[in-house]
């Protein structure tokens, strides 16, 4: 049984299929947009399930039809005056305060990417500002039809600073499109996201793309946890550095991983077609 | 009023909308050939450009049906015999001066990048060689249908060393695809750098092509400057950082873009459905 | 002539076309599948070609109709024991063994990503696994319709060590694409293959396909050699580095490169509409 | 008034002069060994004092005539079986156990280096393993003459890995000398460790230490504090980054820093001798 | 003979001995302060001796008996006002033009650094602030037993910001005591300076010690320039890079570099025991 | 019993203790010069020892009481005209020559470096350019009295070029000293080595300092060789990386290597004063 993941507001998780779990915001009226409760929390919990050994992989959705998330709730922000801290008047110090406060949601952001279980992202509807920021994060992006794309950040006077331009120009996109749409903040598709390998699949609808993360999450569950979280592991240390440290970093993580009884049993089950059971992790 | 860009041969510096300059490569008669003196050239009208608080967008394109451009003025460039310098026979020392060369030919193209104004290519016909450099310098990259690429260095002999092959390997383009055209200089076509990502948009010719860069230009011109040039400059750093070192570069830059009063002007528009209005920059 | 390359059990080694060789992985009952000795085998193969001034171009393919490579040969290597080490118990001991073969076997499969020479794979019905770590190491990827492509390790219970994990993310390639097929296993088809980027051409058979690399290959082997691998070796570096070193990286090459007679040869024979001739290299 | 420091076992937070600190190691019965909880609590503690404006500057020591610390417990270790996890027993599974518990003793201990305000360190007596650890990642060192320091880790069977082994190869220090203390795990003298920098004062005995901690903790504590902490943080970065980067940053940093009134207020307080009082940072 | 380099105010360029510059600060009715003219001066000066043939080493001090430089002239600088630019209210806005104005002066003081022959520095009396980056730029550090350096910044509400937080972390001296005088301001000897490697020379006045490094400089303009500055560079690039990169770079460097007549008239000088005469570079 | 390291002209392996092997270089005659051969012997010695299960330290020293060694051989060099390559005349095909020519022989000393167990060597003597080399890649340098250092390249027109260059600057030394012997070629005493950090002990003769490396040796060979391999392989790999991919590298590497019975039996020998045995690696 899993742990429990009650008690953040704005947020479901339920467990679909054996070691899927689904992290669904849950704001629809407001499109699922974020409050900077909602931002401490989504950290919290994907700290919570990096961790817990009844959850092998994750999936991330918004409720309600209209919506994946608009991205900050902008009234709420301009009224919590967390940034504005009118009190402050020295330059320098209001500066330091703004530093720390963004470098605290980029680690709640950060969070859904330092998950050591592969977390997969459906998108739908307004995807906008944080929402690609987190999407950003994820490991597997795939979306609806309908999804209407935006890196918003310019609208509102900023540079997006939770992840969205340090993480695509990272992920294998066109950079002629992650400029283009980050400094326009004009409207994609999701066929658009398609074709410049933002998102990796596009699906009829909500419905559809949520099937198919499910699909996807169940076939990943089956698989040794071992692996896939090694996986995933290497693949983010590669992104970062040489190849020839990564090279180094994968040579040194499977000098144990490779000990898991696992390997043996994954062979054998190939050689014998059966399906084979891995231990938690 | 913009500052004074005459008086640089071989380009039209332009203003065709509010906040919006337009480079032009002007010698048609010879495909926009670059010489020894037109690479100075548009390096010190990037420069200028960059500071200019007048500009907040910048198209560039060359002038005449046939070319984008050629690329270097092989003929002149033989003639000048900048490289070849047959009085120095020490190969450390001729090796000496053609470092120092190609270093300042280097740091001409690279002002296109560093420009803190993003810069918006439009590329049509005949798009060889230095082409391909200043382009891949370029935020955003369209081009006309009829365009026809070419790495085409090792046709003479050469390895591009004005920045293709440092740059084309970190702009989210296949990396097959890059080998491919940059070992054998063969023509590429609109159709295939769009499919790679090279390019982000192809139109009909370069009329409409000139067309879409100066809505795109005018879109951008119209967003707060602050948050448009903080964007650029993130992203053109996150490219040649790790993940986790470009969220901090943007932590400390926005610590002090945040105080801008855009911001507020741009949520105050974003609610009361106006148009903001900001200072230069 | 070229060296010779008899003697590698399971490879040939042939030269359809003046300084073109071809390696071709040749143990097609076993689907082309890997042992321990042929990791060996290619290390040394293309460690020698690198050098080789009969060779400036190679292409990599697999003999048979079903397959370019199974991978690893599972039950060989399971029964070769090399990983497996029952005589040893203590882990970090076992964990050292492990460490040493996984970096010779890297070490073999990084030789092809070391050759100074451009090589161009051909992919064909099955490639699985150290195919798809193979195949990442090559310049140039192309493949036939027919190809069924498998990052295949965690099938097997294993984090892929040999460089699909360290390469794919820094190729280009769309990482919600990479992950996907990592994290699952799963077949992707030369048309998705294709539309990510990881293959730059889809032929119709493995016989259009190996034609299309003959081509470029004979393409590629006519250009100045010192241009193409100087070429190569920048691109590869830039992968790694800033694009600040790469341009560093490429000013210091070329500073002796551009003294090579091949400049002024490549740039004459394309006035005077000739064929150049290049000495070996 | 500074923040509520109480609470946490085994350790005085004290406050001896305006805006200083002092973090004392309190568990001298036991050669002020740390014990697992005692971890957690020197990272809470760090992590306030980091945004404590009551605070400017930290001093750490041990209190008792004997050590600084013996470092970890190791008795209290082996009892508590964080690391043998006797339960788990495919070596995979243990793997990534020991990996998060690494991880987690990691981020305590580098609480004090991420501390905004400089933290002095002053050693006396034994001075062990964890003791070099944490003083690593203090800013300055100093310590009384009757000091031994030891790597100590490799005695236990061990290579350091909470951060020794990191940080000394980039603390400017004789790597001849850093390796021949880690391998051999052999007491070192307060001599030998100022000689190679490692502490940049030595003094007669731990009174005299901790006076001139003291002192030297006052004149900072009297500068900008706005100027202070961007030191620190300069510094830290620029260990890690390459000397551009460094100035990239500092450029950066200080477009806001430098807009703090304490610019003028220093200034001023320069030519006209008197003491300039700044904000709470 | 060399070229000219009068017409620089506050600066005296003379060449002692063969080869050897000395570039001399000269305003010492105010200690050799600079003005923000003085900056684009002494960046205009290097950048002329660096390409300049007749010109094999650089040494750099300062006129007058008191002081090497008391840094910045902060009276000047606070009257220009090119910081303070109290017309603009736009924090943002300001922050911009601060970030182009460090990076300008960070461009002139960089100079020194990049300028291709080696520079020695001799410092005495009193060398503040901008003395000690200045410094941080040579490649050889000596001194006066009268100096009293510091890093001056802090005592003026100032991290500083144009290189010494960069380089001194980057330069083998303790990290212990560059925080120590970064974080205090506090005047430092002659004698600690040798003790950490921050000089590798102390000398008993300002004659003795401009006497030795005209001898260093002499002994360095008689060997091979290609060797000398093949040397500089390769040392300045390693320290920013891998051990690898390094290596690298060096081999690439040294295939044009050790092609120079050089090495084979410096083997026959040293089997014949007469003196090589080099060429120009 | 170790492996059979006979049949290296000019070199001597020894085993004066329990898993300690002692190489010398044994040319007396020549000042222990380096030849060609030479070179590739010593890479083939270190591969070899690096997995020796009977060797757990080594050290490196020269026969003869007059020199370390000389370096290259000066005169071999240049009649083996290895890299002098006359029948080769275009630049760029001789430049490919060298590199590749400079690369095998970074790669023979680099072994040294690579070798998985420490190496302690000791100087005496003449101990010039390629033994600065070579000693830069141990990990513990001590000498004797009478040694004289010269990083002696530039002398024969050179910048050292396998490894003095790239591996002193990231050894803690002091740069200014670093680059005051690199640029000068002159003679350093053991005296000045000391003090600049690069050796970390100085002995009366070389009899004293071949037996304090033995003690050295000695008491590392007693360590569990598990730690102390661990030990080097995380000094080294942080040398080259920032302190956060250093803690992540130890992380990953220990969570098998903690899982060792070394561990175990060093603690219970730690409190039982017992002597423990450990299995060999």
């Amino acid at each position: 049984m899993p742990q429990d993941y009650n008690g953040f507001e704005y947020f479901n998780v339920t467990f679909p299929s054996e070691y899927v779990a689904q992290v669904e915001v849950d704001r629809p009226k407001k499109l699922n947009a974020f409050t900077e409760a909602m931002f401490h929390s989504i950290g919290s919990i994907f700290d919570r399930l990096s961790h817990d050994p009844d959850v092998r992989v994750i999936i991330l959705s918004g409720n309600g039809d209209r919506a994946f998330t608009a991205g900050l709730d902008v009234q709420a922000a301009s009224e919590g005056g967390n940034i504005s801290n009118k009190d402050i008047t020295d330059v320098a110090r209001k500066a330091t305060r703004i530093r720390r406060h963004i470098q605290e949601i980029q680690d709640c952001v950060t969070a859904i990417e330092k998950c050591e279980k592969p977390v997969i992202v459906v998108m739908h509807g307004i995807s906008y500002g944080l929402g690609i920021d987190m999407a950003s994060c994820c490991d597997i992006r795939i979306c609806a039809k309908d999804t209407r794309f935006s890196v918003r950040e310019v609208e509102i006077g900023l540079a997006a600073d939770v992840g969205t331009l340090s993480r695509l120009p990272n992920s294998g996109v066109s950079m002629s499109f992650v400029k283009d749409v980050a400094l326009t903040a004009r409207d994609f598709s999701a066929q658009e996201a398609l074709q410049v390998g933002f998102v990796s699949g596009v699906y009829d609808d909500k419905k559809a793309a949520v099937g198919r993360a499910l699909e996807l999450g169940t076939l990943i569950a089956k698989k040794s946890p071992v692996a896939v979280q090694a996986t995933k592991d290497v693949i983010n240390f590669s992104r970062d550095h040489t190849v020839a440290d990564g090279l180094t970093y994968v040579k040194v993580l499977n000098s144990s991983m490779v000990q898991t009884k696992d390997v043996e049993d994954s062979m054998l089950a190939g050689i014998k077609k059966t399906k084979p059971t891995f231990a938690k992790l």
